[in-house]
């Protein structure tokens, strides 16, 4: 039972000078299964009784040993020449056409091209890929999949640099992120993202509006449809796939908020809802929705509409302020199908548990079950440092009930912006709110990664445990902190207990009995049992009595 | 706006040399309310705005500026000469006889004295408070009560020294550890826990079949009723609050985990499970447990029974033998009731969430509402070093179902055993799940904590957001990290968004506005609406108008 295979790479650092991350998570390798000509990614976790486990994986060639990664040239454009004809995903679902996206996905999820179709054509689903992003590998968001996660990067006028954030994007996707958006508002705006887009083997999301306004010098009342308008353009010629936009902020609603305890708390948000105060008319979002429908379809961009009227705080979750926003995001998202661009809605926010349920449910009455992305929530305010926690709850809570993918929330959220730690601490505590989410909903395969990291557990393949955990490289250090000598990576005892109290040896007594009396199934057990108390209350044994003390 | 007053003492180290941590958190200072004679212990938020907020303190003398600490003398007895008659809490309260430790609790939760008493006569709370440890302060365990968050700490044979654990203690009280658990197995394991209990102004709990384990040298077939009796007696003497007894384990239950993916994981039923195999026959815990009451009583020591069959998976969640255990707990509740002795329920473990609520279902229903006391439950197993995280979702989700105390996990679970800073990050987790429980609930005075936060922030009283955190140290270095000049305490923004694109900023400008127009209340804004309105469509203006692009 002892792993003697030499440990696998660790490189988590810039190790190769290509100035991100490379190299295989400890104790695995990428591997890629062949489909209809299409290779598709996983990530293989080698056991040491000679098993494996296939996980699903999003950190694209810089896991790969064999891949040569150049951050100046990009990663090499996987999906050019897939479609000679540019339609949306959704225009193809409907026309009943399953496209090499959407073999790529259901291959990826272990799951029928057909379901996907359906889904995406239902648009309860949706398949974020600009046409001018080949770089990417093809996802889904969808209930039926897989929960996803996203994480946000960016830097602010304050902090960060260009190079930072490319590495927070592979870093990010290493970890599990399945989509990342760039939050850029400071300088070199355009090629931040140029340089994460081209590098990036995940699907890109936006807020144009963010952009549209350093042009403006960030003054809201100055923004224009058509400077908005052109921001988009831009923006899809890079290759975004996915763009929030927040135009349920009608100028009617803006009063609602008037009362709340913290007003409005999405920027987007409050950009609009300054223009619509200072205009005293509805946002150029709202009014030129059908014309940026056109532009999205064009590149096959989809709409994340935003929920600029989110709370705040769980003073404001679930107010009228809130749900009217909703209702006008169900509005333009049937524009939006019938211009054939996919949609998926956003949500809160902050949201203590009683209340998450019904946003799930009113999103998708209001919505007809366009994706639900939300942000945590987080389902308390009191502990600022700890909200990748506080919003992982309510993230998981979430997904159970439908929600198709989670923007992580990491411990620096209110207080600053993330570094390099941080992100890998939201992406991890997101994707344990996902998996959580995946299990709570039966998805058919999730539960063979628990078994098979409990099943190490219970035999001591200590090296197995750590490789099957989400984060290995935590998990060694943690257990080399109190036992850090070789042999006891072989041990069958931990520090927590010692060797004489370790349940989990005691329990193999309790294996090699049952099997001795051929106690091997439950009906075994049962019948064995009413042998055993016949004979005992027969002989006057204290088995089954009642307690006799 | 400005916080002008100077910092509060952040002693987070032995500064005093008492060997323990002493002073106030950040912020805090400890304040006693005089209630019928007695001196009610709160730790009270200082805010710059002239306002405060006093919150639950669980931390003892050791934060208050005023005590002086000597760990070798011992806590003051607090509730020396509380009663001159040894009964328990609970036989009081069947009499109809409101204690001085119910009159402490109720002014302490801030609820009627009678609620309390009504609560233990009917067995839906308990107050464990051992005759022979004064130096405690009294709390209450139940549904209708704050959810209450209890740390492990304790040396094994491995690891850890007394001073450590004494350490441990104050430490995890600090942080809002409401009661603790000795699992010490290791040497000088009576010293340990008398240093402890001398010390600890929580109520204590333990698992005492570790030490009578100890004392057959590690072989549970040694083990007797006389030697088990002998090391209860030991420690209700002591002070011990209160104590897990696997005495549910039975002998036709062993062979129903022989299928599961880990077996036994319970140290306490791995114990019992492998006695009875050994000797064919029922645990002297099930065969001796009116005795074992008898002795409680004495004392009004609390049983905590255990789950010594809980899941140790995910795969194992809620199976037969976790259940069958849960019956007999019910029977064992009810002779235990009859003696007069206060019992909670522990429970899992490892649960996925969709099965979470049945677990509160069952307890209520086989153990009359005992009250609940769960560990984690872990909602996936594949985070080893995060499952403080993984357990914390399980640990909200089963404390909105009505579990009434909850069993912290720290980072090292499965891993290690938790040194200081684990210590805390798992006292924090819990005390977030326990809060958003307490949301969830609908306590009556949970959201203030949140609103005084929020308030907090919306108003950019960057200190009070610091101070008004479950971690205010934390809090306050992560927001130093990117903006650590003094000015930006104050300032109307943060690292995130910079000062263009505060939406808390533009907030205020939509604030102004309805001020302006009148729209201060639901009524007036849907008034003013709709006049706007009539008054827009009969202009001809855009507003409400559909999309007219």
């Amino acid at each position: 039972m002892a792993d003697v295979r030499p440990p696998l790479s660790t490189a988590d650092s810039n190790a190769t000078g290509t100035g991100v991350t490379t190299g295989p998570i400890s104790g695995s390798r990428k591997v890629h299964r062949e489909v209809g000509g299409l290779r598709v990614p996983a990530r293989r976790i080698e056991l040491s009784n000679g098993e494996h486990l296939d996980v699903y994986d999003t950190s694209g060639p810089y896991t790969d040993d064999t891949a040569t990664i150049d951050v100046h040239k990009g990663l090499p454009e996987t999906r050019a020449g897939w479609s000679a004809e540019h339609r949306t995903q959704l225009a193809w679902a409907k026309a009943g056409v399953i496209t090499r996206e959407m073999e790529f996905v259901a291959a990826r999820e272990d799951l029928p091209a057909e379901l996907v179709r359906d889904e995406i054509a239902r648009g309860r689903a949706v398949l974020p890929a600009n046409r001018c992003h080949p770089e990417s590998e093809p996802m889904i968001i969808g209930k039926k999949f897989l929960v996803k996660v996203n994480a946000n990067i960016g830097n602010s006028a304050v902090t960060s640099s260009v190079e930072e954030e490319v590495e927070k994007m592979v870093w990010a996707a290493r970890w599990g992120a399945d989509t990342i958006m760039d939050l850029s508002t400071g300088k070199r705006i355009h090629e931040t993202r140029e340089r994460i887009l081209r590098n990036s083997p995940v699907p890109v999301g936006t807020v144009p509006i963010y952009q549209a306004l350093e042009k403006v010098n960030g003054d809201p009342a100055r923004l224009t449809w058509e400077i908005y308008r052109d921001t988009v353009i831009e923006q899809c010629e890079q290759g975004v796939d996915y763009m929030t936009v927040h135009a349920g902020v009608l100028l009617r609603y803006v009063p609602l908020t008037a009362q709340r305890v913290t007003g409005i708390v999405s920027r987007g948000g409050s950009i609009m809802a300054a223009w619509c105060l200072a205009h005293h008319r509805e946002s150029f979002l709202y009014t030129h929705f059908s014309e940026l429908c056109e532009i999205l379809r064009d590149y096959d961009v989809t709409f994340s509409l935003g929920d600029g009227l989110r709370p705040g705080s769980i003073a404001d979750a679930n107010d009228r302020a809130q749900f009217a926003e909703l209702e006008t995001l169900g509005e333009l998202t049937r524009i939006a199908r019938e211009h054939d661009v996919q949609v998926m809605i956003e949500g809160p926010g902050h949201v203590p548990m009683h209340k998450i349920a019904e946003n799930v449910r009113l999103e998708e009455e209001l919505c007809d079950e366009a994706p639900f992305y939300t942000l945590g929530p987080l389902t308390t305010d009191i502990a600022p440092a700890y909200d990748h926690i506080t919003s992982g709850i309510g993230a998981a809570m979430i997904a159970q009930a439908g929600t198709a993918m989670l923007c992580y929330v990491t411990p620096k959220e209110h207080l600053g912006l993330p570094d390099r730690d941080d992100v890998k601490t939201g992406v991890i505590t997101y994707k344990i709110a996902a998996h959580a989410g995946d299990l709570a909903k039966g998805h058919p395969r999730a539960q063979e990664w628990d078994d098979a990291l409990s099943k190490a557990r219970f035999e001591f393949r200590w090296t197995d445990q750590f490789h099957l955990a989400l984060d290995p490289d935590t998990a060694k250090a943690y257990h080399d902190q109190t036992l850090p000598a070789e042999p006891a990576k072989t041990a069958h005892f931990c520090s927590m207990c010692g060797p004489k109290f370790c349940s989990m040896k005691i329990t193999q007594d309790v294996r090699d009995y049952a099997e001795k009396h051929g106690l091997t199934s439950v009906e075994a057990i049962e019948e064995g049992m009413r042998e055993k108390s016949e004979e005992f209350t027969g002989s006057g044994g204290e088995v089954y009595l009642p307690i006799v003390n």
